[in-house]
């Protein structure tokens, strides 16, 4: 089932499934470093506050259907996310901009393993280029950006440069042959076809806890 | 409608929603800038590639029905929404940590205004504190805790520490009499009641662009 869909059935997968998809990845992963070997889509929604009906329906579409009164192989589910989130091998990234922000995500958990790989910083400023992140990822000149590209086969751009140097970092991304962008800057960029934005806004997160603080006090007032 | 909510309402609105709400706002707020007084579910959903009919139902819930015909006015839909994310006043906020990542966040737009403003960076390095980020936040001993967020009644505490210092520093924070907690450090944390904790997992950005790179990988296989 899974190799018949096509492109335009994955594009319509949307951003929030994708973002489940990652989720239940990590409740999976979880639960196997636990020991445990099957688990249920009741089982997963009540330890992880998911929707049971949720997980089967986006689970179903990945062609996994569980087992009645077993449920689902715990680590047979998980690899079968991780070749579905195309994280079964490497891909390789340059972080744009070494300032607080891109030294940070240099360094952030997550972003340098496990199907990822930070191959360079790069900056246009004389007194970062030559520097290193604390855990070894160098700061690279901005004009190296086709090599880089080139050597190291790099698939993702991750801009983390102030929102005035966002779009001509995006183009130099797309000139040296990347075709995904995580985007930190708040910045509205002009997108080329064939290029994949991702746009990153952490304000949120907190307009999410005000939501919470605001219930709270409509409670008590 | 609104008024007879009760917190257990409140909390049944899921981060999703909330999240959904925040996107709304932002996409108000871009049509309010470029001078549109009306909108329909039908438009908005068109114009940023949402869902009409989950759009209809999230505003309703909100009791906001739109006329037959005309829409949604924008403004008047904006600011409701800024009232139910309860940033229609400001709420203090302190980051704990103030290497790159809490210093990147400290100046991060949409962190230190319309809603939300940011007291003081704490960390416990002597090298850090007394200085200052680049867009003037000061960087106070961890100590000192207590007294800012009671002299500057600080609701949200961020958490931009090393994973090992995380549990140590949301126990400060909740001893300091914080409810809510922004935690990005890759740690679980053992969460008290009546204190919302929102962690932010940004390696869920890069799986999403490492499954747009899959669907193109499997389309010209």
């Amino acid at each position: 089932m899974a190799q018949n869909r096509t492109q335009s059935d994955h594009d319509a997968v949307s951003e929030l499934t994708t973002g489940r998809l990652s989720v239940y990845l990590r409740c999976l992963a979880h639960l196997e470093s636990a020991g445990q070997h099957t688990v249920s889509s009741a089982e997963l929604a009540e330890r992880f506050h998911l929707n049971s009906a949720q997980i089967r329906k986006d689970l179903a579409y990945f062609g996994e259907f569980g087992t009645r009164g077993v449920g689902y192989n715990v680590s047979r589910l998980k690899e079968h996310l991780v070749r579905e989130l195309g994280i079964d091998r490497n891909r390789n990234v340059v972080i744009a901009g070494a300032g607080n922000l891109g030294m940070a995500l240099a360094d952030y958990r997550g972003f340098n393993d496990n199907g990822f790989q930070i191959a360079a910083l790069v900056d246009v400023d004389p007194a970062k280029i030559g520097r290193m992140s604390r855990s070894g990822i160098p700061v690279l000149a901005l004009t190296e950006l086709p090599r880089i590209v080139g050597e190291r086969r790099v698939e993702i751009g991750i801009i983390a440069v102030p929102a005035g140097a966002a779009q001509d970092v995006y183009a130099a991304f797309v000139a040296a042959g990347v075709t995904a962008i995580l985007n930190f800057a708040p910045a509205q960029l002009r997108a080329h076809e064939h290029v994949k934005i991702k746009s990153v806004d952490l304000r949120i997160n907190l307009e999410l806890l005000s939501f919470y603080l605001k219930g709270v006090e409509d409670d008590t007032a």
